[in-house]
């Protein structure tokens, strides 16, 4: 099927014009290149290149196709298409939660896809894929390209699924030029990294950093609100069942050990606005902020509300809107943020003052010791603001917490932070800009994502591009398709000068 | 059966000696009725003394039997008991919707015991069981005693029950002193009044007063969290099917016109703590405060919780904590309540913030003005909350309010009130203070009754007595044997005084 694709649309004669081109750098403007649809090429692997034979500048002329990466990121969006939000093919938002059967169709079509660029493709025990493209070195591990098909009820096109795309495209650029590395090139595509069904997110890929254990995974069972969407069962399933339920529960042990990586690099929507604010295209990863999860649970009591005054109430959900109001002032005093996801009230009645009200906070900062102060200030205003509810009637709120996810600080690897600073100055290049370099930034991630624990295991980091309005975990999520390919290139021009880095004496 | 109770219990001497005594109100003190086993008697029809004849001295010495009265009221709460709080036989809340198989049982007993009273049962077409003792005069509609047999799923012993039980106990006592009404004397048990299961509270006497139409009561669907408790079916059923599927749909037109009533009296717990904070025993019941009952929709926008900086988010979580913060600072400066009993925040996830949330509103007041005034102040900071909610981005949070429920205040009949207000003074006068009559207090209901219904139709009343810290909709809701003694005898002699008013000349 490989060869027939090629066929239909390059001739030899092409390949062998553009990676002329490619040879002869001053002959290959970059510019032309990312318009000009003949740059979709291959020649044969007899043909091929080395990475570490590249010269620097042919390193920095790498493109990813842009074409190509969009039309196969919304053809792979076509399996758990969610909100329409306009009257385009791909105005819609996506909904594909974790080993749900839309998951199961999009892994079927990685798989599919990888395998067709010869990859050799592990399942593991969490339904983690990790496709291979061999180097020429059978002996040490492979680079990794990684990130997540799995979204958010109501997430959008570009949240993971760019990541794990601009893997597949970089794999597709380079067998388009006959590239070949010295140590592989994989894409890895982690299982529930959204922890939107499964309630606790990256969790695959910790348990391939052997920092959450693989039986409490696999008995994490889905959250009640997920199970009575369409594409979820309607009983609570675990995730272990789950797995088994769409054939992805795979027999390769899930730990670093068993599936090594020399480094992982990720490509993400920045989910924020400082890139598009500042009009800068590119955003190199340094550092994840910190962050701490915990579910509260403030016990008051029912009461009716027709017969109830004010100062006779102990109720559980006013003190909740109170702690939300304080929790914000309190973070943003320090720099942080604290933000509640999820509020239940009981018993959920019109007329009764709900005695108790569960809800979540996330805190995060920017280092371990602010979160740390901005934790310690909302424990003590919470209860200052429960024992004063309730407290004319002798019964006074009191209020739980549990810490249900603690992420400290990461910092990524300086290797991989230089391999993407190079790449990204020599992307934006193409820009008209007299400064092109001050389109790029280092950036730190306000969000978590499957980098955290393959950092804490091998040299890692980050790429961020733009996203519209800085909105993320919305339907309406956007990400152009010339900063994709911008994103792509780099995290392409990256693991090469990663690999060369490696091999290069 | 009736007559051999009587004669396993009393002897026709007792019986004489006690009338004689209440002939004679200064033999008859009512401090030793009140506690003196043999105050149970009974006297045959043919000795009866008739209500317009008895003196002012002797309607004020009518009690009812405390002990009688806690024993059926606890005996007809063994269908349906709830959660368990004590130790002690009768320490369990109630869980008795409406309808039930539960209901059914208690339905069942309360048309035994009423026809063992010689009353003549009615059942209309929503279930509303009506038992009148006949009066001397069969031209003329009775008075009734009404409340309801139904309790909220995590409910208690006295909510409604008592209001019942206390008509079927002025029923014995009358029997007891072979004593004789005008008019006849009726007791009601209303369907549904909690609202609880079929979500429309006091329903059917809302259809009775021909302000709710039948077939909309009739088609009313049980609330699918009802659905899933023990007592009720799995699937969610019309209030017409459970009717029937009980075997409590009755043959006759539910209407004022149909069953007429000459007034309505309902003894309740007070469900706040007014009464007991003052160490007061009876609440005479002049009105029912005005509520309106909204639910609101705040629109913002899904972000993610980590990457969204607090000045680009549209939180519509934050704007509802800020606006029921807000909903208790103006409610309470104009001497009213609002109480927010159900939240949802959408779509529901740790590390999304949330875009959309709803709620419901429960606006009461002691005026209809207050009430709107409220609303309108309402109306105009949740607009203003909202507004800078989202601002800095250009998208703010937007607020829809949707009405439910208007309930404007209902103010009971003088004649009504009168009779309560002197019987009330009657039966305190039992108390060892000084000043009994400070014993009583004229109050305003916070809570909706059947009674706002029958006042449209008919003069009504209410009658409160006090209930352990003011707590109700809780199975540890308590109101004590004397407490609810009180009450009873409060409402028998309110009953005689009423039937005197109509018919002295």
């Amino acid at each position: 099927m490989r060869s027939m694709i090629r066929s239909q649309v390059y001739t030899p004669t092409l390949a062998r014009l553009v990676r002329f081109a490619l040879i002869q750098p001053t002959l290959l403007s970059s510019r032309i290149i990312r318009t000009n649809p003949r740059r979709h090429f291959s020649v044969s692997r007899k043909q091929a290149m080395l990475s570490t034979e590249l010269t620097e500048a042919q390193v920095s002329a790498l493109r990813a196709n842009k074409d190509r990466l969009a039309r196969d990121l919304h053809h792979s969006c076509q399996w758990g298409s969610g909100i329409r939000w306009g009257d385009g093919p791909t105005d819609t938002g996506m909904q594909r939660l974790a080993l749900s059967q839309e998951d199961k169709q999009v892994r079927d079509w990685f798989i599919e896809t990888t395998k067709a660029l010869n990859c050799r493709v592990t399942i593991d025990e969490m339904g983690n894929i990790f496709a291979v493209r061999p180097g020429r070195r059978t002996d040490v591990p492979p680079v990794f390209i990684g990130s997540h098909l799995d979204t958010q009820p109501t997430g959008g096109r570009y949240d993971g699924i760019l990541g794990v795309l601009s893997g597949i495209e970089a794999l597709k650029s380079m067998d388009d030029m006959g590239l070949e590395t010295e140590g592989g090139v994989g894409v890895v595509n982690w299982t529930n990294e959204e922890g939107a069904r499964f309630p606790i997110s990256m969790i695959s890929s910790g348990v391939w950093a052997e920092c959450i254990p693989l039986s409490q995974a696999h008995e994490l069972k889905e959250v009640p609100t997920v199970a009575s969407l369409p594409t979820a069962s309607s009983a609570p399933e675990t995730m272990r069942s789950a797995l088994e339920k769409i054939d992805y529960l795979g027999s390769v042990p899930c730990s670093y050990k068993q599936t090594p990586m020399a480094a992982h690099f990720e490509l993400h929507i920045e989910q924020g606005p400082h890139l598009e604010t500042a009009g800068q295209h590119v955003g190199v990863v340094t550092a994840v902020q910190a962050y701490r999860w915990f579910r509260l649970t403030i016990v008051g009591r029912d009461t009716h509300t027709g017969t109830t005054a004010f100062e006779h109430r102990a109720d559980a959900l006013y003190a909740f809107a109170q702690m939300m109001v304080r929790a914000r002032e309190v973070a943003s005093s320090h720099g942080c943020l604290a933000s509640v996801g999820i509020v239940e009230a009981k018993p959920g009645s019109v007329n009764t003052v709900p005695g108790v009200v569960s809800f979540t906070l996330d805190i995060r900062g920017p280092e371990d010791e602010l979160v740390n102060v901005v934790e310690k200030q909302l424990r003590k205003d919470f209860d200052a603001i429960a024992a004063e509810e309730g407290k004319p009637i002798g019964k006074p709120c009191r209020v739980e917490w549990t810490l249900d996810f603690d992420s400290p600080v990461v910092k990524f690897h300086p290797d991989c932070i230089d391999c993407v600073q190079q790449s990204a100055e020599a992307v934006v290049a193409d820009s008209d800009s007299t400064d092109p370099k001050s389109l790029t930034r280092t950036i730190m991630s306000g969000a978590g994502h499957d980098s955290v624990f393959t950092s804490k295991r091998v040299p890692t980091s980050m790429i961020f591009v733009p996203c519209k309005d800085g909105l993320s975990h919305h339907p309406e999520e956007f990400c152009s398709a010339d900063d994709c390919a911008t994103g792509a290139s780099v995290i392409l021009q990256a693991v090469i000068r990663y690999d060369r880095k490696r091999f290069s004496s």
